[in-house]
């Protein structure tokens, strides 16, 4: 299935002249984080070699943690005014925005062919921002997603509707998450520790300093860190897409007039009302999106079953009609005037 | 500091109308691994909200672990007969390609202008990757490169050389590594595991076979896994860079017969003498080339400093000079009629 998957995405060049993307700069950094010392910890004995022997390592020193990662695509002719921040949920890391698991192109490519430069990051503890020792470091120990838990998560099948064997678990009727490729998306999987957010919001906010001026799309457990981003790095976001986000900045108290500026588009797919997770998520996401409109903000909503289209997952930038859905978004972008 | 890195490499659009790279994909895929099913396990309570409350956490059930991950950038017209596979050392990840800690261009933009598809991977357990448990999937415990160490390993200074304050730190004299942005390039480090050699190798080795016929560029830790899957999956290396190579397939009864049609060039840094390690690594490698040549083979070395060229880390594609290198590597490569 590999192979078929590999060869489907790599097609031979000249098939489609139109979407050449003329390309100025390829690069990555890391940035946020901070410097910390170990001290005080036992030397350990590590096996190599299949146990047959072993290696004496001392864990004390100094150590880069924290940081997280992005790479961007720069293109010679952007039309867009502004660079495009792709950010990615939770338990999950960049790979989210490229090659869909089923080996369509991703909506990295998409933008870029739309004309924006795109940023594709990870935030701190997962993919290529790397991760630090707990309980040093980090305050918890990780835990990672079961299959299980991304199925019904995810809303590619109901609850109890994950079965090992692939060709018995029981998808949402009319689903068009590509479920032959579910365990292709299982393997992009990260491990998340829960005790993180503070360092997460941190590297996010120094990212967007580093970047300045930019749109954002975004999904679920990053929607919250993206939206706290723009209250304390006010002016930068241009507008901001945010695909079912699993929180907001919820205090009461919290004073939200610096998003009164950020035009905000909410996005939702399919089988929420079955879900009372995602039901109640989302109950409290339309309560913000109240009050982000009476501040006097824009703050659209593209409920894409109200719309007629059913059928969309969690991962809604991966099924079937994602490429529509870009569109869609990219309609709603262009209105708010970030193109040049 | 990071903002000044961030806006030296985003140069203007327009300033380098020449190095404009025409893409007709960018990508990325996970390969190799395997279905894993964990049971048994106690459930846990997991801190959340900085303690206030707990999540209740079932580690039991399925996950996909081992695969690797690969990105690529592919041009409309590339002047290469094959696409270039760029393979990171031990303790880090695909980043030692893309951009230099000092903001430079990397060697997958430099590779990508002189004509090739890019492939840059991350081995299993490393980025986006990702990790599994441990001791349940993963053996053993990870460890954490200390900055002293990867100051010593990577032969920016001395032994004894690191100091946690960056301007006391002693440098190899003459150093070309720029040491300003050390402590940015620690950022890229990785937790690595000492029992994974079985699973980074298979998936290296289904990696190959997913993309076919290619070149390598290969770093350190790297350089044993590329040639043993050279064997492994025969007549897939067309060409082959072996940048500073920690190991070789070593057993003197290996059969390494189908390593003599793949020419390798074999490239060396500075201050190596004055480091018992790499003294003695690169006399072991020597006496693999030298099988090599006894096989019929073509290796050859590239050995910086006997050929005037002073002052190069083990982080060759890092140092001032890196982009020099490159060139010598392309011409290199160029000579074993990889071009078009």
């Amino acid at each position: 299935m590999r192979n078929e998957i590999y060869q489907a995405q790599t097609s031979k060049p000249g098939e489609n002249p139109d979407n050449v993307m003329r390309i100025r700069a390829v690069g990555s950094f890391h940035v946020g984080g901070r410097s910390v010392t170990l001290g005080g910890l036992p030397e350990r004995d590590m096996p190599i070699g299949g146990g047959d022997s072993s290696l004496r390592v001392d864990p004390n020193g100094d150590f880069e943690v924290e940081q997280m990662y992005a790479q961007y695509i720069l293109l010679e002719e952007p039309k867009a005014r502004y660079p495009m921040l792709m950010v990615h949920g939770g338990g999950l890391c960049g790979t989210t925005w490229e090659t869909k698991p089923d080996g369509r192109p991703g909506w990295q490519q998409f933008f870029l062919q739309a004309g924006y430069d795109v940023y594709v990051s990870d935030a701190v503890e997962r993919g290529r921002a790397s991760w630090a020792r707990y309980p040093e470091v980090f305050q918890s120990e990780p835990f990672f997603r079961t299959k299980k838990e991304a199925w019904e998560t995810f809303r590619i099948g109901p609850l109890g509707g994950y079965r090992t064997r692939p060709s018995m678990r029981i998808a949402e009727p009319g689903t068009l998450f590509p479920i032959e490729a579910f365990d292709q998306l299982a393997k992009q999987s990260m491990p998340r520790w829960p005790t993180n957010d503070a360092a997460i919001q941190a590297a996010y906010d120094a990212y967007l300093r580093a970047v300045g001026p930019c749109v954002v799309v975004v999904h679920s457990q990053g929607g919250n860190f993206m939206l706290n981003a723009a209250l304390h790095v006010p002016g930068t976001i241009k507008a901001m897409v945010v695909i079912e986000p699993t929180g907001t900045p919820y205090h009461a108290t919290a004073d939200l007039s610096a998003l009164k500026n950020v035009p905000i588009l909410f996005v939702w797919g399919d089988y929420v009302e079955s879900n009372p997770f995602w039901k109640n998520t989302r109950d409290r996401v339309e309560q913000f999106r109240q009050r982000m409109l009476e501040l006097g903000g824009i703050a659209d909503v593209l409920n894409l079953p109200a719309g007629g289209i059913s059928g969309n997952s969690h991962m809604l930038m991966m099924d079937r009609n994602s490429d529509d859905i870009a569109r869609m978004v990219q309609r709603w972008l262009a209105a708010r005037e970030v193109m040049k």
